[in-house]
């Protein structure tokens, strides 16, 4: 979905004359990335290969409407009037204000990481992530992608996607990060399968060797899987799904999927989505 | 800061033909708002004076790039990709996401409402809210505005704005919502003097009768105010700064400086900010 400066340019590098000024602007924006928040001038021109001059009337517009502010260095960043704007997006902040309470109270009850993702082309996107201070470490960032195949959240929402996309997933590539990762199209068939029949996946320690996730489907108001919930924990902790002490009451399934099924039931109040 | 289709277009109200493309782009962006979360194409080409065409062509491209989805009636919405490039601004989720911690300890203690804003132009914009299911009822949502003098995040922010800035401010009207609201220059600058004199500030029902917000500011590595923390209790509720009943232990003032400093504390270790 996101248009990289390479099918922008033509093949010589240089600017594509008949690239029109809307996707001019917008690779300016995609000239940003969690690890480049902070970019010059010269850094914006070159990574959308644009003359500076071009760029530096584009900034200016964007920096003019808030979609760009300068630092005290005067480095350009993702402005507030940007974020304000992203904020409507349904997908993003709508969802997530309809989840928050109950996002909240499994967080109180597990003082671990909460997780709320959606599904966008072959990765989840996290959008929302609640944890404490000394929950397991996790690679993921609210506005971050992942490979789908190798989280709970994903494994749920590929269970759910429709048969079209779950077949361009399975031809797809499957990235891999410990020897725990699902590694073939065969083994991640047999999982999704497993989702499917339970209604919650478990995650075991795919993306790093010390933790595990839980997740849940939450359903719109069509009844369709629109996002997933799940709860980190460390490996060493007492499996999910068995008993675990107190503070935790019961088991961690359960609760996932309660909370799951009280999201999808204040989304029947947003019959047009929230 | 941000543009209207008011200045944009020719005072005659038809489409300005020396309006640049970039800002055509943007303003489709602002034909949504908290109340139009969903347009049609006409809806679109009416809120920015575009031809029909015009519009269609643009809504085509910020499609394709993923700054607007459709929804299954085909109507149009913030989209994903814009959401996941708004989540690096530095001044939304990633001074969210070091405060977090900080808010997450600050609701277990309290069970209300926490919130995190910053200042932008003659507003507060909110980046956070945690809320349980039950706590007092507020208007603000992430993402959205409100004016500065009314709320305790407001009244920390203009404290410690420039002072054109504050002057700005008091030379513009003031938004009267209760009896309580601050309704003149003279007794909004006695109160922010007594903002910058205790070090937070109590906003006492100004928004409504039955909410009190206690907030303090949040400052970044090289000491500015960047963002202020605020917990919103009933107002019928033991009256901030007074002891309280358990569980939130001792006194909600000493809680919120508190976590407003363990905030940036966090936030010296990001010169460049976060």
């Amino acid at each position: 979905m996101t248009m990289t400066t390479a099918t922008m340019s033509s093949p010589s590098g240089q600017p594509d004359p008949g690239r029109s000024v809307a996707s001019r602007v917008l690779s300016v924006l995609d000239a940003f990335s969690g690890e480049r928040r902070r970019l010059t001038l010269s850094d914006i021109s070159r990574r959308t290969r644009m003359p500076l001059t071009t760029a530096h009337r584009l900034v200016g517009e964007l920096v003019s409407w808030g979609a760009l502010e300068r630092d005290r260095h005067g480095r350009y960043q993702i402005g507030l009037h940007l974020w304000e704007v992203a904020a409507l997006a349904p997908r993003g902040l709508g969802l997530r204000e309809v989840a928050m309470p109950f996002l909240e109270e499994l967080f109180v009850a597990t003082r671990q990481h909460v997780q709320l993702a959606v599904l966008d082309d072959l990765d989840v996107v996290y959008i929302e992530r609640i944890s404490s201070r000394d929950a397991v470490g996790v690679h993921s960032r609210v506005g971050g992608r992942w490979p789908a195949h190798t989280t709970g959240v994903g494994l749920v929402l590929l269970a759910y996607a429709s048969r079209p996309a779950q077949e361009r997933y399975l031809a797809s590539p499957l990235a891999t990060f410990t020897k725990k990762t699902i590694m073939t199209p065969d083994a991640l068939r047999r999982v999704l399968a497993e989702v499917r029949r339970t209604g919650y996946a478990v995650s075991d320690r795919q993306v790093t060797l010390d933790a595990v996730s839980v997740a849940a489907p939450v359903r719109d108001a069509v009844n369709e899987v629109v996002a997933a919930l799940s709860v980190v924990v460390r490996a060493d902790d007492p499996l999910p799904g068995a008993s675990m002490p107190s503070p935790p009451q019961g088991t961690l399934v359960p609760a996932v999927l309660a909370a799951a099924r009280g999201i999808s039931r204040q989304l029947l109040r947003y019959p047009e989505g929230p």
